[in-house]
């Protein structure tokens, strides 16, 4: 409903726990926030995989007797969110199949710019697809390997590939978490008692009463089973990538990602884009609940008042009915409602993390005038979003990214703001305190750090869920 | 699963639109705070009321389906929090029943106080009660009632109850809403194009981009029809009693409630409770959401820096399954993880709006010092609470409510604050601007305006719901 | 899907066993022929009643864990086919309410003569009406009786209604079954171990493993509680009229109905067939299931052999798609299908056990033509259904029904069969052995024992459910 | 619920039709005998194919809005039975999977004997398993075939494989038809106009009005695609091996089967049962609805009247609550009641198709007699099944077949009847018309046509469905 980029999984791993499958949904719980498509888990009873999955959310698929099925001391499990043409059960993760040695199940945060590619030579080997996620190419790359141990098969056919992954594998022997060499996306370690944990966020260890043991690093594959926990490295060391979107957007405030705080960092965000963009004003106001933090950030820093000018309703479902009369920004209007007694006559700062095709934007200013407000001036705590993801975020189409072809100026008149200011990229990259470096910012400034077979035509899958 | 008061009800009705369903399902979305329980539409094509009504939320009961069977320019919703016994579809709301001379529905906000005699009276003359609630009996008041006008007969029916109510009546000729004289609970009047609305806040005025007309007096009777809006007093006149604790809890921030911005006043609660209760602190954090207003207005008032210590989840459904083993603090945990980093050797003033149990408070403050608070001094905007409500809220006994029983140092002690803080009687009034009359405090003072039959034994219904 | 005439209801209760609701959902099931389009049961547990119905078969409504919330040694249960006008959950029955005295629960099976005018006169009393169900006023007039007595408020308040009812009622303290003077619908006594069983038909015992004790009488009321069993007299006698249709087609074949078997009875009425309507042929066949008794007895009073020349599929749900082109019969040959190889170059005579408006004999005929029968006698097991019931049977209306407008002759034109033959209504009487008294024979001769307002416009309700 | 061999599946295709989903969507239904569990259906568009299968029944599964995604003149479906291990949505058929060529679904009806081994195999070599049926197996096969013709690849692919297949295979240009060399399961080919359609049973025919052309062929190919139909024989020719239980039990009566009516097969097997197990009795009836054709013949060779002494119910559901007291023979008396009326003081014979374990055929013999039978004489219409199937069939293990290891005198007394006689393997062969060859009766006689790997444990999935 809003104009978000929109993060394509989440993942959770333990092994060792009593209960391990109502941990995994716990925390998976904590991480539906990547993704609210489907979700499912596989447990490990030490001699079979046992798998449920559904579209949906985590709480509405795992009831006490799905759960009462999925037995084992070890589980993994995923949450996703798919683009348009990958949907349905038949894409939902983990996968789990039978290979000649052992069960294996995957479940995958990321995306592969060359599995297509992959894919055809697979196929053209008597490989068979039954579904058209790039992450069933790595279980056929790892099937095919000869090596005689598992987490050898897995570097191997990871070598193969090339792109964003942060992995879990789990086998009735084994729990592998693997993280691409540029550590794209994130992928941490915890500890529950004596139970290893692997999750894409902090916040699921937080929930389950998890101790946060470090970030698992970029080309770093951790092997866990009943010897313990063995750390390897199997790829050539590149510089690390970690997505910067995560600390501008994705991640939940209260994760530590990539070693920092996310809200933290969001508030250093705020007060930096106050020094970028100072503007003369009488309050400032995030647009909630995603800008909160870079906005307690601006108005510490300027000296403007904080408070709330747009209020937030929590109990939007999935579809919802349409009215056919018009009602103006009527999407907007279901999620957010303007304090019109707050907002008279005032100038107003109002903060957001960022402005993809920039259609709520333009409702929200709008909304805000309607209400009173005497001046709007928006305030992004991120550069202009203009180059695609290829990394595992599903973003529009460069076309549909207004920030790609339209001046600042130009995107203030579309979204009828009274000034609009973005974040630097150094200044992006001072507040998440990275020096320009271990980070990718391809989506700001399109510096792509792994290629990606650009004219290659998508091959699409011919079998389509009804 | 929080610590929290209920609301038992929310209503809305409209008269003279195109697609009044749709409209009033966009209301009662917008009313969803005030019930989650079960919600219904009854409309009105001009000849027959037609009725959908279910247990879950708004957006879940209501598809495009259920609302095209749904015709006519008006029509009537209702939400319902239920208590305990009283629940079930049987129970939910609106009714609608065949008279004598027409189709008659009715949706109620509030609670009789004498329904229990009312109904032992009219089953001697032979009623059959179909439901437990107190809103049946007023339909078999109206029924009776020798008027010929059905507005007439409404005004009769309820001058023989006593209590809480905002009710709306719809026949196939008329809308009707109304408020008991001391117009305890909410009802305000709005306009959209020629259409008139009525509803329990103004957030669903908004919502459907009505116009706020006024509120409906204390009192005061409105009877809608193709002639128009007339205002009548049928009720003999006595000081008016407005729930104070809409203001402190219940009511939406962007409502105007009672002629007051909600938000505005709470953010005047928050600043008196600085005044009333200052402390030397680090960072003033509000419990999510509720506690936001309040905390920005002790925040600003106090000087010291506002921040968000406790992040909260939206993603927790109805039923959530427990593991087993003892995660500290759990309910809360699934909706409120604690910022580590905020909050390490900070000197922390948490603000929330009340304390019923205690058990949440308690919970809080052990995971905010768990997170590494150094001091934790809660705050509360609003007095403590210590009498139950008869007026249409739904409250624990006097027993349960811990500050019935327990000083205010006993609850610090109980909640494991470094201080606890309550606003004052006066300080409440002050800042909502009532300077002590037109608002009923029962639930803080035991001052209660309309008696209620303290040692009649509830009359338990018999015919119950499997 | 098949053009029959439609049993309004079945009641099952009993007092005095173990997991009463149990037996009763068993008993229900036994009697799920009688209404399948929704289902309920009220179970006593000495204190309160207990409640669930819903739409949709026995077998879908009530799981383990339904049955659970059933508590006591008593119930009463009902399964519904309505009528187009008067469906949905609020028509659903058993009724519970609270009377004055005591919760009071009803099931009725059979249709009031005079509702609608007694409904009327009830509502200008004051009584406010939930749904548009005859059985409602019966409630109404119950609890308005001032006798002290319950089954005396029951006997006088049925003593004011005309029509056809075998009614249970249960109260806290007793089970209540009541047959209207003319007995139209049947009602039994069983008893299993120390418990009391009233059912519409003796299969409701077989599957319990109940004894049958005998028909309750015509104008006989039973009153059941710990005290036992006391048989009363409350109305004037008449002569009975019990329905000779549900020996015809209605009870199941396994009954035994008003002290007959209702196996052994259709074989005589295919008997007494053959003897009124012989011809030379080949084959006898039925039309399944309910044409069977009667074809073995049509085949061994004329000696020509029985088969099976259709077949029917018994996999058929309640929505089914058709096909956009046209498939000759469609409805029909979902269920059923002709056995080409039985029929090829046969003279056929098809037995089915009445006609309705003629429109699947039409396609079975055709059915069978095209399956290569060279030629097709049509033998009806009752006379020409020609008038509509008003004592709970759903029939079109007189315009529909093809007997009351045409001919044999034309009606054997217009199912293109090679001869048609209606058994007489003596040869009826006969082979049901009633010497033409005992029996309402309405349907077939248009002699109505109990008056109905021919003139009186349908009060329609205008509470709809949508 | 009955204890009977349960056949394993239908398949049922279409080629040029407009609406090929909708007709399959008939086709299936009409072959929902052959398979409870799950249905599916896979359509083709010419470019990709489109895929929706579930658990449940053909009319629950498929509404109008599922059958609107599943575009395109050809189609293929599946009805499913599984055994106990292998259920699950995982297993259901068909299944559509990429490979290098071509989109290429499957449906199987049968059972291969060395798939096991078969899928070792392809796992060494790197294949990957999504389920545990022998059918995925046949997949891989296809798809590593170097032929540059699909068909080639099919035909070398089955080649490798030994067992009971009858096969539809679906490409985006391609419909083909297989049916394994020694035929044990039937596939017949028809015409709808210009369309061609495959299928189980010549029932599914009748329903969609096409007409019956031929049987496939055991060991015949045909490839249908729009230059029509070409029919190859791909194998080396053997004895064919049509499976006998198909006429005895599994078919549906209407069909036409391996050449001959289904119907008219077994009266004959009524009619030699007659002859070779003659008794003196004074009523033949059917355990219905299976046992109805042959007890006819039974009777008609006999001179014994038939009659129906057992009375099915069809609204029984797939879970059924137990009521916790003992009710003798529960299990088959929701399913049967006997007719006590008919059955009092008679010398009852009673017909049934086969006998599994025998634990039901010892309730009905119990049910007959507590009705008043004063003997029962149960005569089967089939030799004893004393082997277990592997073609295709769900069989107990040996041990559970009560006839392999109890003499009939033995059985005689565990049913409890007073005799007991079984049709002879040579009647068997007569009535059907087969002179002892083209059939296999390994169930009866243990003469297996294909070898299997008895010893070899059976290679379990370690990946199961929760």
């Amino acid at each position: 409903m809003f104009d978000k980029l929109k993060e394509e999984c989440g993942v959770f791993g333990i092994w060792g726990a009593p209960e391990a499958a109502n941990l995994t949904y716990l925390g998976l719980h904590a991480l539906q926030h990547r993704g609210q498509e489907g979700a499912g888990i596989v447990s490990n009873d030490g001699v079979s995989l046992h798998m449920h999955k559904d579209l949906g959310l985590v709480g509405d698929i795992f009831g006490a007797k799905v759960l009462e099925r999925l037995p084992g001391e070890a589980a993994i499990g995923h949450v996703r969110y798919s683009t348009a043409g990958g949907g349905g059960i038949k894409n939902a993760q983990p996968f789990a199949v039978q290979t000649s040695t052992c069960p294996l199940a995957i479940a995958h945060n990321g995306n592969l710019v060359n599995a297509d590619s992959k894919r055809r030579l697979l196929e053209e080997q008597g490989a068979i697809f039954f579904s058209s996620s790039d992450t069933e190419v790595v279980l056929h790359l790892v099937a095919r390997r000869p090596e005689a141990v598992l987490h050898e098969r897995i570097s191997a056919a990871l070598r193969e590939v090339d792109g964003a992954y942060s992995l879990l594998f789990m086998s009735d022997e084994q729990l592998i978490g693997v993280r691409d060499p540029h550590g794209f996306r994130p992928l941490i370690l915890g500890k529950l008692k004596n139970a290893f944990v692997l999750a894409s966020e902090t916040c699921a260890l937080d929930l389950i009463e998890a101790e946060y043991i470090r970030e698992i690093e970029p080309g770093e594959m951790v092997v866990i089973s009943k010897e313990g926990l063995q750390s390897l490295r199997p790829f050539e060391q590149v510089a690390a990538a970690r997505c910067i979107f995560e600390h501008v957007y994705f991640a939940r405030p209260d994760s530590v990602l990539f070693g920092q705080s996310v809200y933290a960092t969001r508030t250093r965000l705020g007060a930096q884009l106050a020094t970028e963009h100072p503007v003369e004003a009488d309050l400032v106001i995030p647009v909630p609940d995603s800008g909160v933090p870079a906005a307690i950030g601006y108005a510490a820093a300027s000296g403007i008042p904080f408070g709330m000018g747009l209020v937030r309703s929590h109990y939007v479902g999935r579809t919802f009915i349409e009215p056919s009369q018009s009602i103006r920004h009527f999407g907007v209007k279901l999620k957010l409602n303007a304090l019109g007694n707050e907002l008279k006559g005032k100038r107003v700062v109002v903060i957001d993390d960022s402005i993809v095709r920039g259609t709520t934007s333009r409702k929200i200013v709008k909304m805000l005038r309607n209400a009173g407000a005497k001046e709007v001036h928006l305030r992004i705590s991120s550069p202009p979003t203009a180059w695609p993801c290829y990394y595992g975020i599903d973003t529009p189409t460069r076309q549909e990214l207004i920030a790609s072809s339209h001046s600042t100026d130009e995107i203030t008149k579309y979204v009828t703001a009274d000034s609009l200011g973005y974040l630097s990229t150094g200044g992006l990259h001072d507040a998440v305190g990275s020096r320009g470096e271990g980070y990718c910012d391809a989506c700001f400034t399109g510096n792509y750090r792994v290629q990606f077979p650009k004219d290659e035509e998508k091959r699409s899958l011919r079998v389509l869920e009804a």
